[in-house]
Parts: C-alpha cells; sequence; structure tokens
C-alpha cells in the first residue's frame, strides 16, 4: 500500500486499517503461541500460555464480530510490528539453552505480544468511541482487559518463581 | 545468532541480550522520531514528540551508564520488533493523505513504540533486581516512568482534540 496513492483518507479509512492490522495480529499469535507453549517447561508457564491461546482465538472471532458490526468483510492486512515481535521471540527461544532462563525469556516475550495489543486495543477504543461506533469500543475493551490480566499473570508468573529458578 | 551455537547459557546472558535489545530500540527511535516530528501538524504533538526526542537521546546514555556499570562494552542487537514497529509508522505515515488524520495515525505509532520500551523496561527491572543488580534497576525505572508519561501526554491530546479534528 502507499507507493503510488495514499489509501488512507479518512479517519473511518484509518479505524478499518487498524482493525486489519490487529486482526492479522491476532491470527499470527494463533499460530506462535504454541510454539511458545511447547518450548515453556514450567507447568504453570504452560498452563497460562494455553488458556490464553483460547483467548485469543477468541478474540479473533470477535474483530470478526466488529467487521461485521461495520459492514466489512473480515481481511487482514501485513502487520510488520508484531511479524517482528514474533521473529524476536523465535530468535531468543532457539538462542537459550537452559530450561528455566529459556521460561523467563518465552515470559518476556509473551509480554511483548500482549503490550503490543494493549497499545492497538487501546488505540482502537478512542477511535471506535470517535466515530460513534460504542459497540465496536465495547467489544475492543473486553479484549483489553484479558490482555492486561494475560500480562499481569506473566508478571505473577516471573515473580512468583520463574525468575528466581532461571537466576539459579 | 543461534544457528549453530546457543549463546545464551545463563540468566545473566539473558540480561545483558536485552540489554543490547533495548540499546539497539532506543538508537532506532532516536533516527525514527524526528521523521514523525517533521510529519506532525498539531503543535502541541510537534512538542510533545520533540520533548520525547530529548528524553530518548537520554535513555540511551543511562543504558550506556548501565553497560559501563555491569563492565560490558556497550553494543546493540538486531530488535526485530522495533524494527516493525518502526516500518508500521513508516508505512503509516506514508499511506494517509489528511493531515489530521496524520496525526491520530502518528499518535497510535508513538504509543505502539512506547508500550514496546514500557515491556523491555519491566522485564530488565525485574531481571536485574534478580541478579542484584538494584542499581541498574533504578536507572530503568526512571526510563520507563518517562516512557509511561509519554505515553499518557499522547492519550491526552488524541483524547483532547487530535481525534476530534480527524474525525470531522
Amino acid at each position: 500500500m502507499g507507493l503510488f496513492s495514499k489509501d488512507i483518507r479518512t479517519f473511518n479509512d484509518l479505524f478499518i486499517h487498524q482493525l486489519r492490522d490487529i486482526y492479522y495480529a491476532e491470527r499470527q499469535l494463533v499460530k506462535a503461541l504454541p510454539k511458545m507453549i511447547d518450548k515453556a517447561t514450567s507447568p504453570d508457564l504452560k498452563q497460562g500460555l494455553t488458556s490464553h491461546l483460547a483467548e485469543t482465538r477468541e478474540h479473533v472471532k470477535r474483530l470478526e464480530r466488529v467487521f461485521d458490526m461495520i459492514g466489512e468483510e473480515p481481511s487482514a492486512i501485513d502487520c510488520p510490528a508484531i511479524d517482528g515481535i514474533i521473529k524476536e521471540a523465535s530468535e531468543i527461544m532457539g538462542d537459550v539453552e537452559d530450561k528455566n532462563v529459556l521460561d523467563a525469556a518465552i515470559i518476556a516475550a509473551g509480554q511483548a505480544a500482549e503490550h503490543y495489543e494493549m497499545t492497538r486495543y487501546g488505540t482502537l477504543i478512542a477511535w471506535a468511541k470517535q466515530i460513534g461506533r460504542q459497540d465496536a469500543a465495547d467489544i475492543f475493551a473486553e479484549t483489553l482487559e484479558e490482555e492486561k490480566a494475560a500480562d499481569e499473570k506473566l508478571t505473577q508468573l516471573a515473580e512468583g518463581h520463574i525468575n528466581m529458578e532461571a537466576a539459579v
């Protein structure tokens, strides 16, 4: 996009662009999370990531509901940001030998993904309200709360025992 | 890294890896912010980004202090996450025609960068404390507060007038 024409003309176009971006990101995370679950050693980390994978699948469906509400076909656009976050997660997982250190690295990678989603849903809530789509804003807000809770859960696991075990 | 050997063996190695990652990210943002300042129209957005550019230069120096404290030469490793975030910012800035819509897009792009830094500094604080480097954790905490304040400032600008002007 954007090489020969400027495709985003209105605030509504910008909103749809951002919706397609997060739709791509959530679907990439549905593919990436199983690899993180597979690499994680700590049972509570595996379990936390597994339940967040189920939530992430639900987030994809919620985005499809929003596309439907605004009369657009669900479609994704490439999102270099989430691709970079997932690439970095994949690289670090390949670079760490010790299982406890790897768990700490997986938590950090997961939190980077959560924070990306938090910022995008925060933006989408503000934009949806501005264009008079409180119904969409409510759906985004539900997901945002789950992303924040997932981030908080990862912090608890890290500070509860995983960082300590990694540092031994 | 990581193709033929696993380079991160200890938690301390992971900490240094993350330090090099954020050092790269902060330096890339020092290069990227002037382009965002140049594209921004709203005087208060230009001013907010300009003062955050000055802070970002200071964050680079603080990271160099931490490298010095732990007896390592400052060095950066590629960080695909921030590269992706900056690439996405650059693409969206090229794709938006209307100046008010562009300001809203620049705010969203800036907040994505802030959130990436917030998650990384949050991790670095926890890891520094775990390896007994409260001195480094204190420096990261100072930067984290500035990243949070920059994010909050962008939210205020968006909700204060920029989203409203973009939606007209």
